[in-house]
Parts: C-alpha cells; structure tokens; sequence
C-alpha cells in the first residue's frame, strides 16, 4: 500500500491533524489517553483531495483501504455491517482540519435496512427505537446524501402524526414508525427514481461521497470565506460505531464545555436531552436541560464526564467542547475540539488558566483572538434607561443590538446590502441560514439551547444571539411574532441584549463600553510584550480621550477636514472655496483660523503631551459643496417657473463655481498636498491655527507634540514645499511667542510613487505614515467606493482574491512597497519614524506584516486599539518564537 | 587666484562649454583658429552660479578678476574704457550652454558718456555716428539694465522725428542726436530717480548684474521649459570689444548660415544692413537684404564669409549660424554658433553630409532631433484645391494652418487655452511674445527677415511662420489688417502655408503628409541601426494602413473600444449596456459581433501577417451612455410640462440605468478587465469576433497573428481567467473550422499592482505592454483629466516636476516600476515578449529609457512611428557608444 489513506482511530499518531481532520486527530487522541470513545477509523483529507484531483470518484485503492478498515472494525466490534442478527451500525461525519460548525454534513446510523431493523429490535428488545433509528437513517441518509428536502419528511411525520392525533414525536410506537418508514421510502423513490439502497456498503460510499462533496457546498464555501481557510485542505471522514442515546430513559446525548464559553466561568457547561441522539441537541428541535440536572438523574455518569473533561482540558490545555452519549448508562465520548468562546470567555479563561498555572502569560495572550476582541467594544444598553422588557430568553451570545425584525434570511441579507440595521428572528436557525445571520446585528430564536445552531454560530462571529424565547409565537407566513398581546411585524424596531436575554421594542440608547478588568490585565501583558507602538486615529477631542482610556500611545492621524465638516462652519468653508481672488480666500480662511485653533487646543489639552498626528486638509474641496445634482434640478426648475427671479441667478452661478470644482477622479484630483501647493493660504491657515494652538496649550504648563503630516505627496518637491511652509510659520509664532517648539514635519506614503521614491522623499521628512486605504486604491487601480459594490464581491466570491484588500493589506503588491518604502526611507534618513495609519492599522494580520517589516507604530480607531495591543503582543510573541525555530502550531 | 572666474578668448581651452557657454567658448574657439574676431573676454557661468548663491552679489574675488581681464584687453586694443581721447566701447552679452535665442540681454556700445562720445566723434570724424552710439546705448541700458520700457524711448524719438519732419532715423543730424540724447537722459532720471550712470565700470558692472538676473527672468524660464534645459546652469557673460556696422555705407551687419536652416541646401544664405547695428538685423525693425547682393556691394568681404563659412563648417561639422560685423570695409565675426534649422532642412543636412563624407551615417542619425520629425508628417495645403492668395510674404518656417486671426500674444494664448486654433498677426514679435508664439498655429508678420525673431523663435518649435509680409497694413488698435480692399478682423479665419509664404483668407482643404526621399533614406538607416521595435497604435484599417506606410513593425495597440463607439452602433451598444438580463444582453452582443468581425478582418487584411496587439474593451460602459446631467434636465423639465407623459417615464428610466452605471473614480472603477470578469458574454463577443475574422482572412492565404491582450489586471488571477475565456473560444473556433492558429495571449501593465507582482502574472502571459498613460496615473495618484487643468501645469511651471509625466515617462517613479516588471516578468517567463503602448512610446526619451531596460517594441500612433523609428535609432547608438566608454558630447 503506498498511501495509507484510511487510520484506525488506535493507529495514527499525533501531530496528523492536517491528514485526520480536527474530528479524527481528536477521537485517535482520545483514543490513545483511554477515554471510552467508540471504535471507528478515518478517512484522510489526501483521500479527499484524491477524490477531487479524480473528478469527483473514490479511487479503488481508497475503496479497498476503507473495506479494509471496515473489517477490522467489525472484528473489534464483534459485529458486522448488513448482518441482520447482529448489525454493525456507523456515524459517518466529516471533520476538516479547521472546525466548521455545522458546516459539513453527518449520517448517523448507517447500516439500517429492512433486515437489520428487525435485528435491532431483538437485540435491543426495544422494537419502537429500532425502527425509529431507522426511519431516522433514512430521513438524514435522504436529505443529506440524496439530497431531498427535509421539508418532506417533516411533513409527512407531521401528517402521520395529526392522523393518529399525537402531541409529539415520543408518542409514536414501533408500528407507527413502520408506517413512517414506508413512508419515508416512498418519498425517496419519488424525489430520487431509485428505491432506498438497502446495501450497508452502498449507503457507506455514497455518503462517503456526499461528506466529501459537502466540502464544497455553498454554505462551507461562504464559511471558509468568512474565517479565511484555504480552499485546498479538504476534509477528512470519520466512520465510528454508533451508539445510542436514545434506547431509553437511561440513555441519552449532550454537549458539554468543561468552561462556560459565553463568561469563561470554570464551572462544566452544557445540556443534555433524555432518550435522544446527538443532533437533536444541536438541531434546536427540542430545548434540552442544563448539564447540572445530569448529577441528580445519573450521578454515576455525571462524575464520570466531570473526570473526562478535566483529563481532556488537563490534555490539551484549552477549554474543551465535547458531544458525549450515554447508553443504557454508559459514557462515551463521541469528540472534542477547543471550544468557541465569547471574547469575554475567552479573555477570562486565558487569564485564569495563567493564574491555574496551565500556561504562561505570552501563552494565554496567543488564545486570544484580537478580532473577537472588538465585540467587547461596542455599545451596550444603558442600565439607567427606564425600559419594559418584551420579552427573554437564553443569553446565547453576549452584546446589545437594534433593528428591524425579519423573519428570512435572505431578507435579512438584502435588507443588510441596502444599508438597513436588522435582526433575524427565527424559530431555528439552520446552517442554511448563516447568510442572514452574517448579515444582522442580532439573531433570536423560539427554539433551541445554548449549544443550537444559531448561539454556536453566533457566538463564533460575536454577534448577539438569544435562542428558545419560547414566549415568542413567531407567524413566518403572515411575517409577525406575537409576544402575550403585542404583534411585532416585519420593519418594526426591537432592541435585545444578547447578555441578559431580554428583548425590547423600539430602539434603546446604548452607553460606551468599558474594559473589564481581566481584559485590562490582559492587555498589561500585551503591553509588556509588543514591540510596536499602537496610537488611534481620533479629529476630536472625545475620540481623543476615548484613545487613551483604550490605551493608545498617541494618535496617529488627526484628520482636519472633519474640523470643516461641522454644520456651523461649513457656509465659511465654502465661502472660503468659492472665493474668487486670493484676498476674499483670506478673509473665510481669517473666520475659520480661531475654529480650527480651538480643535486642536482642546486635542492637545486632552492628550497631555502624547504625540499627535495632524494631517493637513485633505479631501477634493467639493466635498465641501452643495450637491450639483441639485442645483441643477434647482436651476432647471426656477429657469420654468421664475426665469427672471434673482434666486435662479443666485443658483445659477453656485452651479457654475461647482461645476468648475468637479472633477471627473476626484480620488486623483485636486486634493492632498496638491491643495496646499495650489492654494497655499489654506495649509497657511491650518499651520497657524496647529502652532498658536500649540502655544496657548504650553502656556497652561501642557507638553505638545505636533506631527504635522503632509498627505499625498507623489513627489520629494511637493514635500519639500510644504514642509518649508511648516517651518516658516513655526518660526513665526516661536518668534512671536518667545516659545521653542518640539514638532515633527512628515508625509503620508499613500501613493506608489511615494513609496517608489521612499529615499528622496525621506530627505525632507521626519516621519512616514503609510496611508494604505489611498494605497490600496491606487496599487490595485481600485477606487473603494466603486469596487466593494461593482466587483470587489464578486472577486472575493469567486476567489479572485483571497482577501478583501481593503480589509486586510495585500502583502504581494501593497505590502511589497510598503517594505520598499520603509527600506528605502530608512537609508536615506535612518531616524526615520515609521507608521501605518490606513484601516489595517487595527487588522490582526497586517499588524504582524507591520511589525515584520520593523514600523514603529500602528494607528486605528480608538475601539480598534485593544485589539490592536493584542495583536501587537502577538506579533512580537510570534516573531521571536520564529526567529528561535520554535513556531508552535495555532489550532 | 583660487577660481578662474574669467577667462580670455585666447586663454581658454576647447571642452570649456559648461564654464564659457555656447557663445564664450565659440568665440574662444574662433579666435584659436585665426578668425577676426574682436578681443574680449567671457565671465563664466561659474560666476554666475556665485552671484545666485550670494543672494545676487558679484563677488569681490570676480569683480577684481574682470577688472583684470579688462586691462588685458585694454593693453591689447590701445584703447581705454571711458577715456576721453581714446576710449574702448564694449558689447555686452549673455551666453548659456544652450543657446537661448531672443531670450537673454544684450547691450552694445558700453563704455559711451558724455566724455567719450566727443573722442568717438573726433576719432572717427563722423559726430552723427558717435552720437547715434551713444543714444543707441542709453536706450538699450535704459531697456535692459535698468528695466525702463522702450517705449518711453520710441515715443520720445518719434516726437522729435515728427517735430523735425523726419521720415526715419538716417535723416537725423548729430546735434539732433544730441537733442534725443538729452531727452533719453530724462527719461532715466525720471524712470529710476537717478542721473544716466557716467561712470563706464559702472556701466559694465550694471549690465553684468543684468545679464544675470536675466537668466532667471520669465522668458528665460519659459524657454527652458520649453526645451527642457536645468536651471542650475547658469549664463556667462561675454565682454567684447565693439566692432560698428553703423559707421556709413562701408559699413554693415548681417547673418549667415552656412546651409539653408529651412530647406538644407548646402548654400550660404542670409541676410545683412548696411549702416546698421547687429540688433537691427534680429530686431526685424528694417528689413534687410539677401546675402547674395553683398557680392555685389563689397565682392572682397562677401568672398572672405564665403571661405569663413566654410572654415566654420569644416571645424564645427555641421551647419553654422554666423553673426557678422563690416567696419569700414573690414570683416568681424561676432558669433558662430550651431544653427536651428527646420526639420525638413536637419534631414537634408544630415544626409547631405554624409554623402560629403563629413559625417557617417550614425552620426548623421544623432544630428536629427526626432522631436522635430512630427512638423514633417501633418498635413500640407492640398495643391489642387483652386484658391486664391491674399498676400504673400517671407516663407520663414514650413507646415501650413488655419486659424482665427489674433494681433496680441496673451489674446492668443487665452484662446488657444479655450481649445481654438489661432494665427499670430503681428508687425513684428519680440521675446515678449513668445508664449503667443507658442499657443498659436502659426505667426505671421509684416516687418523683419528670414533671420527675425519670430522666424528663429518659431522654426525651432516646428511651427509655420511666414515674416516680412509688408502688402499687411496691420492695425493694432482696430484689431484688423488690410491687404489692398480686404480688411481682416480679429476672429476671422485665414490659412497660411509657412513653406511659400501664402496667406489665404478662410479654411482650406489639407492633405495628408508623404515622407521625402531624403527622409526615407534617414528611416532606411535609422532601421539599420535599431535595435528595438516600432510599432503603431491603430485601431481602424485607414490608421493601420499609415502605420505601415510609415514603417511600423505591426500594430501595439488596437482599441477595440473605438468600434464600439461608431454613431451607427451606438444605439446597440446602449441596448446591450442596459440589458437586464445576461439573455438579454446576449442578443444585442450577437448583433454586434458582425459588426466588430467586419472591423477585425478589415484589420488583418491590411496588416497582411504583422502582429496585432488587440486590447479587449477597456473603458468604463457609461461612457457608451447618454449624458446623466442632460438626462436629469429633460426629466426635471417634462415632470412640470408633461408630468404624464411617456416620455418622462422612459427618460426617467433610462436616468436610472445611467445612475447605476455612474462611478465616483470610473478611472478606478468598473473597467478593463473588471468588464470581462463580471460580463464574461462581452469579452466572449470580442474573442469570437476575432477569432472568426482571423479564420476568414486565413482562408484568403493571409497570415494573421492576433496578440488578445487583456486589460487593467491588477492580480493574476484575472488574466487567468481571462486566458481560459481565450483558450477557449479560440479551441471551439479552430475545431469549427479546421484551422490551426497561432496567436499570443498578453496583458497590459498598467497598474503598479501588476508591476509589483509580474513575476506571479508573467506565468500567464506571452507578452506584456505597459501602458504607460494609466500607470503614470495610478502611481502619481494623479487622474490626467484633472491633473492637466487644475494643478500639473503649476507643477511643472513651478519646478516641482521637470516634466510633465504624461509626456516623457516619470523614470524614478513609474520608470522604476517598467523596470520592475521586465525584470521579474522575464525571471518567470524567459520567452515573455515586451512593449510599451502608452503615449510615452513615441517620445525620445521614454524610448532610450525602454530600450535601456530591454523591451521589444514601443508602440505610438502612427504619425510619431518615423519620429520613434529614429529615436530607437539613436537609443541603440548611444547605448553602443555608452558602453564603449565613448559617449560624445551632445550640442
């Protein structure tokens, strides 16, 4: 045999993760430390990828290596597959390297035929489990690899039911089921033409298959999108011998986290339902009890996974997510992966595992994600705001949203695209639905626990989720929910907080975020390791308080149009703009001096001597403009109704100066540095206004630090322009004032040619920023506001590109003149501070690419700067363990 | 003496051209080789460069070596600066390393005061001249140096002719001089608040002070510009002993060329006055008379320039611009320098020269500047075309135009800036009006020769002027001129031929340029020599037709884009832009795939088996469209007029189409490529178009060798897909038909994205051509439509940039990115084939610079490819040369 393709769960050894899938690594580990796990083997990703290189066929030597596998199965469980005294029942589920939720597809009972049912049910002596299991196999086996709507099976279940008048599922005996299953094959017969296959080995293969194509379905497709996971891997595939959960009231199936994964609490996490199988927890179908009740209805079995999940936590050093069944009161553990966690359990299981001595502080730092990090960041609801409560259920994920109800994921998607806030409120949720869940600010469910669909997933995006509100009586047909007497119809506003469970109408005010304090310890650690600066991107004086409260050395870009942007000085501005000699300019830019000053005294005051980064006026000026559209309109109008009133001339000739202003690229217009060369008594203005700003601050005892930053050079002249400028009015008022100042004059590197011509332009500057939003743009030759919506989604879809570039910084292209740029700005100019200012600044991965390259500073939104301290910490953990050839593996 | 700041004619060496400028070492040159040029010396641009340095001071150390110098002089004319008796008159004159005509000072005569003019008038016995002198000298210190306007001068002068009741200067007596010499000293003292400087070292001081700060005066600056000379050179200053062609009718001044400058006969040709000063000849003041008719008048003198003329020749080899002064029957040579011709006449030279074994034929090739080929191929006044001459006057430089009739430089300059076509009408033009000049077709004037300003300024930019046309009665004041009954006013439309020196009133038929046998013969070596392509860009069989008949290698860039732009195909074109369905829009393609086949085939039977890079369609699809403003106009006015008309409903339909499409950065924006990936059925049209057209043009026995070149890709992903698209449509268009087709699959390399990672896109590839005009965008950030009118003329006028990057490619910038491309295009994929096909393919520059870095081919339109075929010519000479270390100065 020259590849092994197929591995007893007794056979592999560790460290094969990449050919077992996470599932299979885990079970042959569990397997190995002597936990009860059902004997079983797996299928390789090589097979898989195998199959995939054959256009989609099993080879036969895969065939006969599973064949193989599956003998040595039956003689370890003394039973064999198809035999109708004594079958062999098998799982069949996926397992990819990287844990996909939901994602793949799983068979439980393979095996079941006509002959073998009659088999169970002696052997077990339980006739009616028998041929529910069955009518089970068939249902799951028929959606799943015969890919026939599950909608047809419910609904002929239902009917049966409605027919002999039952409430519910377990009412159903053995004969019942017979008619069920009947049933159920004829509905396979007519969606498929074919009979159910009745051959074990035939259900074998064909689901093998479908588990292997399911590695491509849509939904997998979008999840790998979303948590970046490349598309080569593959999946692996686990056959395991069954055992049952639902045999009876001493049997049953759970899930369990050995820590609470929405606090972090160690204390056993989980639920559990009586008389059922696995996907019935996970499914939602049914609300099951909390783990804690198993102590008292089976001691024995509940101490016995207490032990577990300590040996399993103990083994791999992470907080632990296992699926275990009891049969007829015996454990087994069926898997476990590390767990999904909220930020904040994550946060605090890392911190107390250091205090545990399980790890170590650069350790616990690497568990944490810095992107979940932000969902610690946002909103949540004011606790002082007197407010009714609609309605609660389980707090399955932590955080507060508000938005319009709707009841479809599509319509959550589409309503999402339009711009529109909304949360997705559904009696389940399914793995059909994660478009809509991505698309919402919050789901809720009337169905299903804390370890259902919706809260996993929900969880994992750190997204707000609250599951089995049964209160809820939600009407999909006519697009309403009722709550006691109140109706909610779709459009309407409701306000929930994943915390606490609680549902509300209308929209309620939200309060700022604080740190809790294991995060904030958390970060103290980070910021004993990282090596890279972390600033803010703040233009006021309450982004600028909010920066440093987060921990931000300084802020990395102060942008000042903003400061122009304010309702009450834009009739300045633009009397400023459309001045027609020099001298009128003057005169808006004299009334405007006194604002901006006053900007930048109460941001200099506020960030007590932190460095700050202002850049000059920035955008094309006729952003600052009314719209021409509507002058035109306007124009057109009054040129009917009153040709000769004096508004229609007014009009006329604001349309002319705008039309004058308009551009037909306005990214790549008048704007920049190109502004201040061009209308140098602006930058004039501006200048004045950072340095007598500057000066009243030192006057009160405060230590300013300037960096004014110029933007869009493409050119080492224009720097040099503007930077005398700078100089020549700092002198100014140093020499008015008596003062001596302490600035910095830099650039933006935002264009190729800047970073092209790094070392010239390094000459004239004090300090680089890497604007890489302008970048981006400029080295792609994609203008952002046309590309996300044209066909950088389309790109991204079809795997054009990887990332969107614009959210995490294209290495290849963008990152290799940025490396150029700080190398070549470095040897000309050595004292050279470097930094990168654009939306990567808070992006976990071009955080390490910065670091790599040896920037001193990252500069993000100020709610972006924890994650961005974590993150920071990371890279410089990381690096150095690279650079000691002892880069562990991340799960 | 530390630094020689000053040197004298026979004290310098050959190769001092840096130090002495073109004038100062001509004249040192001249005077080794014997010729009787007055003693002088030159100060040099060195001293020049220390006066700018030291904030416009004239060092001690220079002032005392010109002083020096003067002595020398002194000693070696007998005479003395301001002796009473025996005084030196001295010209002053300005000299950069390029010569720079009309656009620095000159002062003649200096040295006269109230004193010496009285020893000039005994010495010479001839009072009248002496005076004459000394006023001529107020007047032109007046002017030059102490910056009084000569008009003030003029007027003055003409009020005591018209007192006298003098019709011109000659009539006037010396004690009328004396008069005028009074009047001109007022005119000073009341100009500057001083008294006419008396003292002749303080004169000379003064002018050299002058001569200075005119290198940085606005036409000095603007000439540079023009002519892309550095302004850190500085000008040397030229002291030389007077010589006077004024002093009676043995007595002259005039100017030869060795060679005709506007056809290249190899005859002496010229022009000279008698009784004048240098000034008079240039000035266009009187015009003067041919060179021939001094044979006639001074037989021993015209034979002494005709063996001088040769000697220069033989010495300079090429063709010399000579300024020379009779003094009483004595011959003086005052200037030689290398003399502008058309280029008509440097192709004639050149060739000539070598048949006169003068030269060989690679340094013939050197000798034409290829920039001033493009006069040689536009259009010429169609000869059969009846029409009726209004005037005729001096053919002083070729080419024919049309324009409106404008008497004043800034009027049009302003016009030609609101994009009409002007002609300058002027009496004569001086340095003043040289940016009319320039914004002008052509020039015409009433007064000078064949060697006035207006006919030097405008041969050396190539552009029509016809001198000395006296029948034109020009009125300044009414704006119009007369010829006979017809009167002419401003805005009227006349036609002028610069080659016989026509004026025709309105527009007259033009035709098409043909190459004359000696520029053939120039291309047939330039071929010889090159050693990279030239190809055209042509999108239409007539464009494709002149790319050959001007030698192209095959057409580099074929716009498909153009054809989607014919008036009669619009309308589809928009139908297929609006389509909402893929269906929908597959039935307007399928119409419109006849018509590109047609276009196509017509192509390829022209280039009869040359290479054709076709580009697939590039621009953004609004640009197909109606115009979204008159759209939004018409809607606004039917919603008050018709609010219920159908009309509205369909204009307001179609204005919601065109918003779709609209575009912040369309630049940026969905095009290129981007097209082909989102509407895969538009470049499937394309492909199959040339496909079939390439199949029926195959079947008539024409080679044809398609190269589909994809567009705007910024990752290689793209061109990936793109290429399958190719493969594809190309595979199932062979297999229909039985041919077999050899074709090249490429990109365009006009994003610095696909330049940074060319490496990864060349596996891709069979070809790149990088399209200089969207690279230079995207890696300066400048979009050309804005950039041109707001702010890259400022740029360029202010220095920030040498060049406009638009017209020679930016090498440190976007240069480095062309570099970058070939190299790491050509590391992945030895056999990848390059060009460029931006504007940038035709200029000298860019094609050294392209050649240098190894491409295949440039690509210009057609009229520019014997313009490159000879600047790729020269790129391979010079690199040959460069290599053997014997790189030869270039003049």
């Amino acid at each position: 045999m020259e590849n092994n393709f197929v591995f007893m769960f007794d056979q592999s050894e560790s460290g094969m993760k990449e050919l077992l899938g996470g599932k299979g690594a885990n079970l042959a580990e569990m397997t190995r430390i002597g936990l009860p796990v059902p004997y079983g083997f797996t299928i390789t990703t090589a097979a898989c990828n195998a199959y995939y290189d054959a256009e989609k066929v099993i080879s036969p030597e895969v065939e006969s290596q599973v064949l193989q596998s599956l003998q040595v199965l039956e003689e370890k469980t003394d039973k064999k597959l198809g035999n109708p005294t004594n079958p062999l029942l098998v799982s069949v589920r996926s397992g990819a390297v990287h844990s996909m939720p939901g994602m793949m597809d799983t068979v439980l009972n393979l095996g079941m035929n006509d002959e073998t049912v009659k088999g169970m049910a002696e052997l077990t002596n339980n006739a009616r489990f028998a041929y529910d299991s069955y009518r089970r196999f068939i249902q799951m086996f028929g959606n799943v690899v015969l890919d026939i709507e599950n909608y047809f099976f419910e609904q002929q279940l239902e009917e049966i039911r409605e027919e002999k008048g039952y409430q519910s599922d377990t009412e159903l005996t053995a004969e019942d089921w017979k008619e069920v299953i009947e049933a159920f094959k004829s509905i396979v017969l007519k969606n498929t033409k074919r009979s159910f296959p009745q051959d074990p080995k035939e259900q074998l293969f064909l689901t093998i298959q479908a588990v292997f194509d399911s590695w491509n379905n849509k939904r997998a497709i979008l999840y790998r999108r979303l948590h970046q996971i490349p598309g080569h891997l593959g999946t692996a595939v686990n056959i395991q011998s069954m055992v049952f959960g639902n045999m009876g009231e001493d049997s049953g199936t759970g899930v369990a986290f050995t820590r609470n994964p929405s606090t972090g609490e160690s204390k056993l996490y989980g639920e559990y339902l009586i008389n059922a199988q696995g996907e019935d927890v996970v499914a939602g179908i049914r609300t099951p009890q909390p783990i804690a009740t198993l102590k008292d209805e089976m001691p024995d079995v509940y101490q016995q996974l207490v032990n577990t999940c300590q040996l399993l936590e103990d083994h791999y050093k992470d907080m632990q997510d296992i699926e275990f069944t009891v049969e007829r009161g015996k454990l087994f553990i069926l898997q476990t992966r590390t767990g999904k966690r909220t930020a904040q359990a994550a946060i605090r299981i890392a911190v107390e595992m250091v205090k545990e001595k399980i790890m170590d502080q650069r350790e616990a730092l690497l568990r944490v994600d810095p992107d979940q990090l932000n969902q610690l960041l946002h909103h949540r609801i004011d606790p002082e705001y007197k407010r009714e409560k609609l309605a609660a259920g389980l707090p399955a994920s932590p955080g507060a949203a508000t938005g319009q109800v709707v009841f479809d994921a599509d319509e959550a998607d589409k309503l999402s695209k339009e711009g529109k806030k909304v949360i997705l409120v559904r009696p389940e949720t399914t793995p059909d639905d994660i478009h809509g869940i991505v698309a919402a600010q919050a789901t809720v469910t009337s169905r299903g626990g804390m370890t259902s669909h919706a809260a996993v997933v929900a969880r994992g995006m750190g997204k707000a989720c609250i599951c089995g509100c049964d209160s809820l009586k939600i009407h999909l047909d006519s697009k309403q929910f009722a709550v006691g007497d109140t109706t909610v119809n779709q459009g309407e506003i409701i306000t929930i907080d994943g915390s606490t469970g609680e549902i509300f109408l209308g929209e309620i005010p939200m309060i700022e975020p604080e740190l809790s304090d294991e995060f904030q310890l958390l970060l103290r650690w980070a910021d004993e390791e990282r090596k890279i600066g972390v600033r803010a991107n703040a233009d006021n004086p309450t982004d600028a308080a909010k920066a440093l409260e987060f921990g931000a050395g300084g802020i990395g870009l102060c942008r000042t149009e903003h400061m122009f942007m304010d309702a009450s000085r834009i009739p300045t501005v633009q009397s400023m703009i459309l001045s027609e000699t020099t001298t009128e300019r003057k005169e808006s830019l004299d009334q405007l001096l006194p604002m901006q000053q006053q900007d930048f005294e109460q941001i200099f005051e506020t960030m007590q001597g932190h460095p700050i980064t202002i850049r000059l006026l920035d955008p094309p000026l006729h952003e600052f403009m009314p719209d021409k559209e509507e002058l035109l309109v306007d124009v057109t109008k009054l040129q009917i109704t009153s040709p000769d009133s004096n508004e229609l001339q007014e009009k006329q000739t604001l349309l002319r100066k705008v039309r004058l202003l308009e551009e037909s690229n306005p990214m790549l217009g008048l704007r920049g540095c190109r502004l201040g060369m061009i209308h140098p008594e602006i930058y004039e203005m501006q200048i004045l206004a950072i340095f007598q700003a500057m000066s009243n601050v030192m006057k009160k005892g405060i230590t300013v630090k300037p960096e004014i930053m110029i933007p869009l050079v493409s050119h080492v002249n224009e720097l040099k322009e503007m930077r005398e400028l700078v100089i020549r009015i700092s002198q100014h008022v140093q020499t008015e004032t008596g003062l001596a100042f302490d600035y910095l004059i830099g650039t933006m590197i935002e264009t190729p040619r800047a970073a092209l011509t790094a070392d010239q332009i390094a000459e004239e500057a004090d300090f680089f920023s890497f604007g890489t939003n302008d970048l981006t743009q400029t080295t792609f030759g994609f203008s952002r506001d046309d590309a996300e919506g044209k066909f950088l989604q389309h790109y991204v879809d079809s795997d054009v590109l990887k990332r969107n570039p614009f959210v995490s910084l294209d290495q290849d292209g963008v990152g290799k003149l940025v490396e150029n740029g700080v190398k070549l700005g470095k040897a000309t100019n050595p004292a050279l501070k470097t930094g990168i200012c654009g939306e990567h600044g808070g992006e976990k991965e071009s955080i390490q690419f910065c670091f790599d390259l040896g920037l001193e500073y990252v500069s993000c939104s100020p709610f972006r700067v924890p994650s961005a301290r974590l993150a920071a910490a990371q890279s410089t953990i990381r690096s150095e363990r690279k650079k000691s050839r002892k880069e562990p593996q991340y799960s």
